[in-house]
């Protein structure tokens, strides 16, 4: 059995929490920490069977007990974290990004060197059942060599402006995923991105600096072409396909629905909207990632996303900012 | 070049008139018949470049220059204009049914034995490119043997009540379509069939003595089961589907749309309705059976679908009628 | 927190097992009983948290501390229980069918008037979030008066002759779960049956005197007409779907398959097959009839679906082998 | 009557040949010319009724019975005759793109100016029934204000390097097509274009200069953002969708198959290929853009697609050159 320390009980958090009680065998959740830490909360755990509740994410790190750690605390904190989570020796899953800044990352690499510390990042599209379908296919060799990778991520509401202003932007913030799921569907990294974008859902977005419409080229090191488009507002919902082409063919991922129901009547012939936003689309996947790096724990293996899979997506983002701002094709290796 | 007379000038014959003008390579329409022949016929007749119109379809049949005739006229004629046809030495296109009397059926079957007549029967939909490619599916082997066939036809909207009267009922005037479609895809004749039916969507077709919902149940001759569902009136429109079901699985086609256009919205996931009603959905399957049936004559071989065909459904739906009126399973083979 | 007793440690048995205790809130699996407990069975139960394993399910029954049973075992042995339960006070799950024989049915409708046990029969598919959403949009009138019912339910394989011969028959067995559905989306009970039915997969399910193939057409209280295609053997895998056409429009509701992947390539544009069976596409909803079960019990509601529930679809499976022996339409009312 | 002389007896002169005798009412050709005329070539047009052929255009310009004509001819010849053709007083039908070479487009549209003369482009997706109904969507304001378009265009295999050399590069070529339907579909032009490329189809092709893979990002007037994606090689046929997304929902359009046969088995869930190339697909299109252009003429109102909308899909193909080349985003008002 795995025990488990939670640091930060935000929505993902409690997410986590739940999966593991539920859906996680081999696991159980040890302790949970977060420095705002209300009664609600605690009661929340107790009801769930967590035995420890506190403010002090150190007690977890302290706690001979506890295996491992979930961090999934505020962004700005993640890299700090890690590095102290690494020299107490519990293994490590962050949520995304492990930091805005690549020195940060670079830092927790450097503290990963040598030590025999599990660390897996949480791009858990990677373990939905679509993005897994449509990679497994083309990893397959079904559809060729790869020519273009095609990914169209929409959310249905924007953040507020507030958040936006701290978010590191959408390309660091939403495409982020994005970036991921082209490495991932393609087997290599991006060498070459140029990013159009615009302000198209929300003014107040944009006075923070940011932007909500994304259009994102990506030169691949396999010699395909990718692109992403993001808009932070889908009137129809959570919008999250893929497309992969190929020497031999083309698979593609769409939308899921809560049911297959289809109404016809003299209005048209109407199915279902997409299911609503991450936590509906993605709950399978959330559960998923968590028994990966379980799994990888029991059996000494590595997680299927270590922590240079939290470093690339980093760099594709703030490339892709700097060629929004510079109005050119921005090399990855421009980045430190 | 095979010279046509058209005898009846309603909407179907109409409808042949200008397929064999745009779409039927080596025929043109020498003449067009009709006892109610109006000027306004006359004149559109003559704009489409039909040299001759008349009121006395006789006319067509002893024109010598005359090679083939489509007796596109009122049912209760079929039969008795198709054995002076015969006897006029015309290739005869006839307009389903040939009679709701298999008496008068196989009066013209008698006449047609030893003439070098050809003879063609009007059902359109074997020649729709949807019911083409499902049947040519079963009969290639790719579904296996054939257990279960299900066939969905559905009106937008039902006829009035004077039609309904002298329409033979609706399953000789509208499940005999799919009837035949039956014996298309199962590739055999039924043996038995009961039918369920209702009267769910206007009273005053109920007062005529007639059904305006209905599931039919057929034993065929290769041992599978068949099911046909009808409604006079679907609120989405003209609903023309099936399905076959075999030991190595199962071949469907749907319904075709104006367009592909799906439209995602706060409302749903919305497509196009269904291709309104027979002349929206099968103008190409008319023209194509009527290609058919002048290859037939240039070719000197069988028409797709010769006078048997023609006589096959009627008996299922005499058959169909009385299983709804004495309320049990009918055998083919008690009518007539 | 509900205590639970489990009576029947096969298939049905452990998955209702698994869900209590990683998917059903306030529940908890206290024991569960089984005359042919085996050794891995106990450790298997062990490892999931239950404390107590038992050959005696009358143990379970004895057991103050137990407030409800799930009745897993063999069908001939359901309506007993369901009465010994009924009697020892214990609210009670049974798995359908309660029995064959409608009197037996009639024996534990008795026992349970005037007593305050819950009691709700395990007709999972209305848990389906395919076939809630359907019968939530026929209910809410949105396709207006039902007037034709379409059910298709297709095993991906046949079970073996030896199963067969103790089942009951297709009609009891399979067909069951269809009969309990058209009452669902109908919102009434049949009023008679027409079966027709044919042995296409699998001689030896003849020679036991099944069929393997039917098409079931009946007549429901509400004036529509509800027609039910079963094959216990689909190629293609496990085919669950549902239409149901109205005044004003229809819906309908299709597969469920592992992903929306798509490959489209020189053979065509393919989609996955549907879920292999009803472990995989009905587990969520084993999950939900047993939380609506535990719910009905702390909130002392009726269960969705009680003893009549259990009474009518086992009705219309013997008045379905009355039609196919007696080769005509059967009066629901002339079964009891 | 108009009186149409076709310029060019290739492939798509014929196709229209074709199209105005059978699908056109109001118009008949009456001459065809082409300078490599075939023995073969003129026993076709006798045999679809053309009175007259001939080696030389100019006879057609110099027939007073001639009121327009339809410019098939290669490319290199587009503008010349289209001058001499304005100068003839005949209204013009030329195919895309009307020239490579800015300059020699606004030659036309210089000599367009003062005279009575209808021009209509080519650029026959417009009229398609899936575009049509895609722009109707967006120009009525269904999705709201437009945010994103995109749009897939892949052909089933490549040209022959020898004539990749002389078509003026893929960008004006096969991408002219795109442009035209980003300009019908935003209901504006383009500002800046950005294209990404690279040879993955056939080294062949990349070795004559040209690419065969692109995707290919546009500013748009109304401030959206285009992306288009285009392969030489789809392994299962011709691809041609778009998806438009807007502040109220997105509208999309997919591709025809041949027909809508689904066929489940072991292997999966498998539908048609696309209708294979752009004769398949866009049949009913060359019809609809040359009835629109007689009743341009019969109406004497404008052409849906004037010599503008000529001029501007080739300023968008040279910017996407020049912004290939120079590695960068191209304005399209650097061209000319």
């Amino acid at each position: 059995m795995i025990n488990i320390g939670i640091i930060g009980a935000g929505r993902i958090g409690k997410v986590h929490a739940q999966s593991i009680t539920s859906l996680v065998p081999g696991a159980e959740v040890k302790a949970m920490a977060d420095p705002f830490l209300t009664r609600e909360t605690a009661t929340w755990a107790q009801n769930l069977g967590i035995p420890h509740t506190t403010e002090d994410y150190r007690e977890i790190l302290e706690d001979p007990d506890i295996d491992a750690v979930l961090i999934c605390s505020s962004t700005d904190t993640h890299s700090a974290i890690s590095i102290e989570a690494v020299q107490a020796g519990k293994h490590i899953f962050c949520e995304k990004p492990i930091d805005h800044d690549t020195a940060k990352i670079r830092e927790v690499i450097r503290a990963l060197e040598g030590s025999h510390v599990k660390y897996q990042v949480g791009f858990n599209r990677r373990f939905d059942h679509n993005f897994e379908a449509l990679q497994r296919t083309v990893s397959d060799g079904r559809i060729g060599s790869v020519h273009l990778i095609k990914i169209t991520s929409r959310d249905p509401q924007p953040p507020s402006p507030e958040y936006v202003k701290v978010s590191g932007g959408m390309f660091l913030d939403m495409t982020i995923h994005d970036f991921d799921m082209v490495r991932f569907l393609a087997g290599c990294n991006a060498t070459e991105v140029y990013a159009e974008a615009a302000v198209l859902v929300d003014p107040a977005i944009g006075e923070t600096g940011d932007v909500d419409t994304a259009v994102i080229t990506l030169k691949m090191e396999n010699g395909s072409i990718a692109v992403i488009d993001n808009s932070r507002q889908a009137a129809y919902g959570y919008d999250q396909r893929a497309e992969v082409f190929g020497s031999n063919g083309m698979a593609a991922v769409s939308n899921d629905a809560p049911s297959s129901l289809v109404v016809s009547s003299a209005d048209g012939v109407t199915g279902e909207k997409p299911l609503h936003f991450f936590l509906e689309r993605y709950m399978d996947a959330y559960a998923k990632e968590l028994r990966c790096f379980v799994q990888s724990i029991e059996n000494d293996t590595d997680t299927p996303l270590g922590v240079m899979d939290g470093l690339e997506p980093v760099r594709m983002g703030l490339a892709a900012k700097k060629s929004l701002l510079e109005h050119r094709p921005v090399k990855i290796s421009e980045i430190e």
